[in-house]
């Protein structure tokens, strides 16, 4: 952190203010977002005739988070930001979504679309729509997928014809559009894929547009959501499917070069990736606190090791403290990765060499591992609860249905694992790896965390060579140890900080001992546990192509 | 099977008569049952003033049940059943739970308390209640927890106290009763642990008790059903909060003598810990099934191996294909887990030495690892689905849904990782474990599943002489390995007779072939897998209790 306020760019952050900054995100999460987490699941939007009615308290919620400002943190000063790093937006972010992560979604996406408008937007484009999208009062969308365009964007079929004024007519269906319709705000900015005439197949034929629900002369732009989708988790969350040009006349602008689509896309995705990574850190923090609270107030029977002792709160018995030990030490894992991510993005804005190639390499671990861990995370603190974890009021439940979506959205999980082992390795031919690598064996003293790095060296130089089937086939173990590495020399860090604090006679040191202990198990339960998938990456797809479609289906 | 079918007991379980049973099962729960699976999900039981409601479509589908005999199975041929091997019984469950799981608890109970009636209950009662419980047209509970008793058996304080005819008044709440109230059958036969006056604290001081909706003249007993949970899932199966005695007149019987209420419960409960483990194959076996189809159907994206080769099924993406490949070889390695217990349970009923034992230890890995690996399936079968996955339409979140539960009723998967650590293991000091690690070695060639057996044997030496502490906190990660080594012993022998059958010119390849490819896969992955959790256990509990409540809480 120092490294990045202390450039002038960030002069701002300075640490009263971020302290002042994180109390009120934490005020506000606590105070007005987390009251509406189970009202939003419980009373999901209602979609009528192409108006959707957000829960009751949603409209008042959304505007404190306006009036606050808590969505310029990030945003340039040129247009109502407060120019202050991203790292700082990510803690503020952490705390909103941790309080309700369906209620987040609206300004996650909002962020995404802020930031390819800064990056890809014409001046005019960035004057009209940046400055109420910064605060929040209207705010925005991303429209990718289609019924037949998944994970597959190349395959869209969505069109825009140029009108000759400057602007684009936009015709198309898109599904699962988080935020497409709600009643929170003035106006909602769609940033739609789209096909020009005559555009090459494939990726390399899409443009990105912009479509506002209403014109910049007032009226009613031929957009509309066609209905809602009922989900498995984060029901306060509207998942649109939205129709574009129904009657001819849905009027969009074209944001960056016509083509330009896919790299104004990933401008957002990267962005947003690292985002839904920290979507896992939210939710397992929640469930943590929550599984903590629980097993400390609930007592049930005597500990096995002092029978006649009488019953005690359950985090005494040794399975539910490991659990317990588990979900703080992968929280606490998978939150220094994400925001080790965070800090080479702004490390990356700040020009610093070598920031904008680790970022890249992190991105993929931070999304695809956070989210697992996220889901393991709130399993386990259903499993703390025993019987009422399944009883809905309880709230365990939620988490472990709202953080189901995290390892397919925005790229599933295993996109990330190919990104991971494509772009990412055989890009460099696996420089940027190595130098990962490089950086634990250097400071680590840890003797699994040498151990797991030097299993992870060979398999990269292994997939580097290999076959591209087997090097997919084996790219989610192999990611999953990347990532388990990356988190175990991080949170080393953290003790050895930690320790040094005590030493130096830090007055609160409950933090600190909890962090130590936290790392210890970290070290001595996960790194080993994943240096079990070496075996599994070397194998990669060996035998998975032996079977017919007739043989996979019996 | 052929040495159990050998014995006279079990002559009737000719091959000719067990494939028409396995027909029929099938059949009922293809075209009975599974369409009523969603409609349960979505249109749960009611409840209106002690009256529960089953959802529609549902009377009528029990009613094939009975009517097809499907209860009498394993049932003693002296009340109306058919004295067939459980083996088939499970068979039987397994299709009737993977096409309605929330449906297959009221039949499930209704074995449970058949199976405690027949051993403990005296000639009277059984007479009096069995026949109607093994056709079904009654149906049966177990009504143990309390609010302030749940993996604490021991501290329930409902109360019996003796009338004076033979009968007992009983008094007292119960919850989580699953089907404690509905109208499928015509009687309601309650199970109830309770207290006698002045019965010993603890578990020693507690008595069965059969306490039935409709007394013998046929007239109302003060039982009745308070309300019902609002679950994350296995919506069709009511859960009830029962109350016994509320107008001071609820009457009940003793089933075994006064203070045997634990002897009689375990009964039922050992019984019901493999039945949970059977519902973590139903559900990875169903959730598997759709995903199979769902990855077959969808088309998208060129394989990465052949990206000029248009758009492919989804199944053909090294990393759909390896999530598919887990999910096989997960599902069929805990069926084979669960079945050789299954074939122990039989094995024992007829008397062979070794059997009850080789039980005891497998039953509480059948019931933890056949759940655990039944949540991590079904999440995967979300995964392949991709964002089709999150919509409920698709059936996929309500599998991840419903299954969430079997690794905390019937006790806890912490539960089931004590008793094996404890009373399967210090029990004897080890001894049945070695005898287990023993087959294994003698019959396996496969060097993963060897080094996998070495590291649980010298585990097996060090937690034996544990302290109480490091031995529950290694329980979890102890109960994988050993149940990884089990299912790979097993899968490796089913690989083995395919391997001859095909060899000996058998007719039907596909599913042969396939199950080497699965078992090879097993063997190559999830084996290597779990020798990473070998530090985790020898690590015990170290460093669990450094911390104190508010350091915990940070």
């Amino acid at each position: 952190m120092a490294e990045i306020t202390s450039q002038d760019q960030f002069a701002a952050a300075e640490s009263d203010m971020v302290d002042a900054i994180l109390d009120g995100a934490a005020s506000l999460a606590a105070n007005e977002w987390a009251p509406l987490n189970r009202v939003g699941d419980t009373n999901p939007p209602r979609w009528d005739d192409t108006v959707v009615t957000m829960p009751p308290g949603f409209r008042e919620a959304y505007r404190a988070y306006v009036e606050g400002g808590w969505g310029t943190i990030a945003a340039p000063s040129a247009f109502e930001g407060q120019g202050l790093p991203s790292t700082l937006a990510f803690a503020v972010a952490e705390s909103l979504g941790a309080a309700n992560l369906g209620f987040s979604l609206g300004p996650m996406l909002t962020q995404g679309a802020i930031e390819a408008i800064v990056k890809h937007g014409s001046p005019e484009l960035q004057a009209a729509y940046l400055p109420k999208l910064v605060t929040g009062e209207w705010t925005g969308t991303m429209n990718l997928t289609e019924p037949n365009a998944g994970s597959d964007v190349g395959a869209l079929r969505s069109s825009a014809t140029p009108v000759g004024d400057g602007s684009w007519r936009v015709k198309g269906n898109k599904i699962f559009i988080t935020f497409g319709e709600h009643d929170l705000a003035e106006n909602i900015i769609h940033l739609v894929l789209a096909r020009t005439p005559d555009a090459p197949a494939g990726t390399r034929g899409i443009s990105l547009f912009l479509v506002p629900k209403f014109l910049p002369d007032g009226s009613r732009n031929d957009v509309h959501c066609a209905s809602i989708e009922h989900k498995l988790g984060i029901h306060a969350s509207p998942t649109c499917v939205m129709s574009f040009g129904d009657n001819e006349d849905c009027r969009g602008w074209l944001i960056g070069p016509e083509f330009g689509g896919m790299r104004a896309m990933f401008t957002m995705m990267n962005n947003a990736r690292l985002n839904v990574g920290l979507q896992g850190v939210q939710i397992a923090e929640r469930a943590t606190q929550q599984a903590v609270a629980y097993a400390l107030e609930r007592v049930q029977s005597s500990r096995a090791s002092n029978p006649e002792g009488g019953p005690v709160a359950i985090i005494e018995h040794p399975d539910v403290r490991r659990m317990i030990f588990r979900m703080k030490a992968q929280t606490q894992a998978i939150r220094s990765l994400v925001y080790a991510a965070a800090g080479e993005l702004d490390r990356a804005h700040l020009g610093i060499k070598g920031a904008k190639q680790r970022l890249d390499l992190l991105t993929p671990l931070a999304k695809a591992h956070g989210t697992d861990v996220g889901c393991e995370v709130a399993s386990l603190g259903v499993q703390v609860h025993g019987g009422m974890g399944f009883i809905e009021e309880t709230g365990a439940a939620q988490h472990y249905r709202d953080v189901r979506i995290t390892p397919i959205y925005e790229g599933t999980n295993g996109i990330q694992a190919a990104d991971l082992v494509g772009r990412k390795l055989v890009g460099d031919e696996g420089e940027q790896m190595h130098a990962l690598i490089g950086d634990v064996r250097l400071e680590t003293k840890n003797a699994g965390l040498l151990i797991l790095a030097d299993q992870i060296s060979s398999l990269t130089e292994i997939l580097v060579k290999a076959s591209v089937d087997d090097r997919l086939a084996a790219s989610a173990p192999y990611l999953t140890m990347v990532s388990v590495m990356t988190c175990g020399w991080l949170m080393e860090r953290q003790r050895t900080a930690a320790t040094e604090l005590i030493a130096n006679g830090q007055v609160s040191p409950s933090f600190l001992k909890a962090k130590i202990a936290t790392v210890n198990w970290y070290l001595a339960h996960i790194v080993p546990e994943a240096t079990g998938l070496a075996v599994s990456v070397s194998e990669g797809g060996k035998g998975l192509y032996d079977l017919n479609t007739e043989e996979l289906s019996v």
